[in-house]
């Protein structure tokens, strides 16, 4: 057995998520919403499984899909992809990471990444024989300098692997900073994989610059979506990697050998989602901030300081400024208590962990957000 | 870029496909049914979809489907498994492949494979780290004897990949075989991955056994079955893999960072299934063993020689004992020129290939393969 698997732990999110059916806590841990899905989004699936084939669709993807993929992020991003030689569907966000980290590296390169960092980029890129080389990022802005970069970046980066937005910390990498990471990208001829799973679930009227969004990224970059963030179906995997022809098919062919394809009813659904109106989104985004808003406000009255969440499903405890001494692991053990899951952020760190900060999601009903509330002022 | 994904070719299937597709020709390349599957199932996954969640189910599976799995092969293979530490659902069986292999190869191990493979054996494997050991099989019966296993095996050797029932050759490995071959995994302490997703498509009355039904690799192999072959339900992508607990767990790890989770109504549509009655496994077998000797009827008849198929959806043509001099790459052409497409079995090997046999699939509706024999009778 590889040693790097049997001494890995099951994920956070999993754990917490079993812990918190095992007690009926609230679950505030793992990322998934209680409502907010598109009632005919299903419906197109439903009429696509019973009414269309169930067989292979093509390996990279219904046309069908590819097209409003390319078309959805012409509308909204102002992105030109050509959707037979740039857009890949996956079983998922989780597979294109996969795919495009064992398509990407080769045994022996250096990886540049970001802390704290979703907890399946470490393992990937090791498995993947590539070598971290891991820039820390601190609250409560979370973002990266010149110094930081140059620091991070040697003769054997072949790869950087970001996530904008980026969970847990709920911040931006804004064009400033893609075009200051541009430059080392350049310097160093290494290929940005971008994870923007969250790009439409920002607030306060913040823009997403997608790395295809960038010239001097446009042609070394693979930005990877999903649809269980976009319209919050998170147990249906399916995502997509976009990037410029040669890079696609190195990752088609990665891919091909992962999941080979996506259910096809369920591209059928994405695909009718993906071209829904520009207000749609807009009232998604809304009601997500509106969850965001009452649970700030509620933490912030019963005496939590509270970091802020310019996107994602996520917002963190402050514990340091709230004036809670013990790490955060201690903090979520104790809550689960008191009857909420949360994340400990410092479950999203290799090393030199971040120990004052704790994730919740938002994204549930008002009740459930008011009941957590409760709980959450009577445990401090 | 990964050297090894920029110099690999499009599958064969789907570059099979589209040409089919492009030329209009009968597609007998790809694996996929144009009929078989249980309207039952399809009605269980559309309501799971409109009325339970969509929100990520547990990592390994839902409770459900791996209590099914269980129940299942209790009843049809006589395998006691527990599904809370036996069994992990899969996005499919490439899937499972993928993550078995990531988890069970540490770099530099020895893994040994049998030729004819599926082209996705040896990408993964390599990707992986592993060293390729490739027995060689042979036309008619593709069976392998202990010379060929005392020359594969070495020290080095940590991991065998079988696929029973064997696609392309439609053969079986029978009891004997797999004990002969559990010898030679004891003596190296070797882990089995059996690819099983033929299991349950078998003719003319044989038995399947399953690695997990030899005592002595119960606690060394890994299990991997496919909904889609089953359920003649390609596009799904629902797989698993079962194993005792400590490989289980292992293979937990990797697939959790590949896929993470698979749709859960698909899942649920998967359960409903495997609980099926004896007969319809019964019934769906003889549908397509109906279906091979209709098309081997034909073919015979208009001059084909043809090899046995036990199982699968597959039969070849022997070209040479049909008088075919060309190699199957040429024939292919040749009969795809003709409004056929089917896969040169050539393409199952990674070194000297036998070049003599043409596959086929026949699991279509009557029509289209009297339409087939009619093309290939005249194409003779
Ligand atoms: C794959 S489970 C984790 C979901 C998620 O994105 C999160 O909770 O951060
Ligand atoms: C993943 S496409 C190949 C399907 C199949 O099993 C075959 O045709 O052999």
């Amino acid at each position: 057995m590889n040693p790097l698997y049997t001494t890995l732990p099951t994920t956070i999110f999993e754990t917490m998520s079993a812990r918190a059916r095992a007690t009926g806590a609230i679950n505030l841990g793992q990322g998934f919403p209680d409502s907010g899905w598109p009632q005919d989004v299903l419906e197109t699936a439903a009429t696509a499984l019973l009414t269309a084939s169930n067989q292979y669709p093509p390996m990279p993807g219904t046309p069908e899909l590819r097209r409003a993929i390319a078309d959805h992020y012409r509308a909204h991003q102002n992105i030109d992809l050509d959707w037979q030689t740039e857009v890949t569907v996956t079983s998922g966000a989780t597979e294109a990471l996969a795919a495009a980290l064992l398509a990407l590296i080769t045994p022996g390169d250096e990886v540049v990444l970001f802390q704290p960092l979703y907890d399946a980029y470490l393992p990937l890129v090791r498995r993947a024989g590539g070598i971290p080389r891991l820039v820390p990022l601190a609250p409560p802005h979370w973002q990266f300098d010149d110094a930081m970069l140059a620091a991070a970046f040697t003769p054997k980066t072949r790869v950087v692997l970001i996530n904008n937005p980026l969970n847990p910390s709920a911040s931006i990498f804004d064009r400033a900073s893609l075009e200051l990471l541009a430059t080392y990208a350049n310097r160093h001829d290494a290929i940005v994989i971008s994870d923007e799973v969250w790009e439409h679930v920002i607030f306060d009227g913040a823009q997403h610059t997608s790395v295809l969004a960038i010239p001097a990224l446009r042609n070394r970059s693979v930005k990877i979506g999903s649809a269980g963030k976009i319209f919050a179906l998170t147990g249906w995997k399916v995502g997509w990697m976009c990037a410029a022809p040669e890079l696609t098919a190195a990752l088609a062919r990665s891919h091909q050998f992962l999941t080979f394809t996506t259910p096809p009813n369920l591209q059928a659904g994405v695909a009718h989602g993906l071209a829904k109106p520009a207000a749609w989104f807009t009232d998604m985004r809304a009601g997500f901030q509106n969850s965001r808003d009452n649970l700030v406000t509620g933490l912030t009255a019963a005496g939590y300081k509270m970091l802020p969440s310019a996107g994602t499903w996520f917002v963190s405890i402050d514990l340091a400024a709230s004036g809670i001494r013990h790490t955060d692991t201690v903090v979520a053990d104790r809550l689960l208590d008191a009857g909420v899951a949360t994340i400990p952020v410092s479950a999203f760190y290799a090393e030199a962990p971040v120990t004052t900060t704790l994730r919740l999601c938002f994204a549930k009903h008002d009740e459930t957000l008011d009941a957590a509330i409760t709980r959450l002022a009577e445990a401090l």
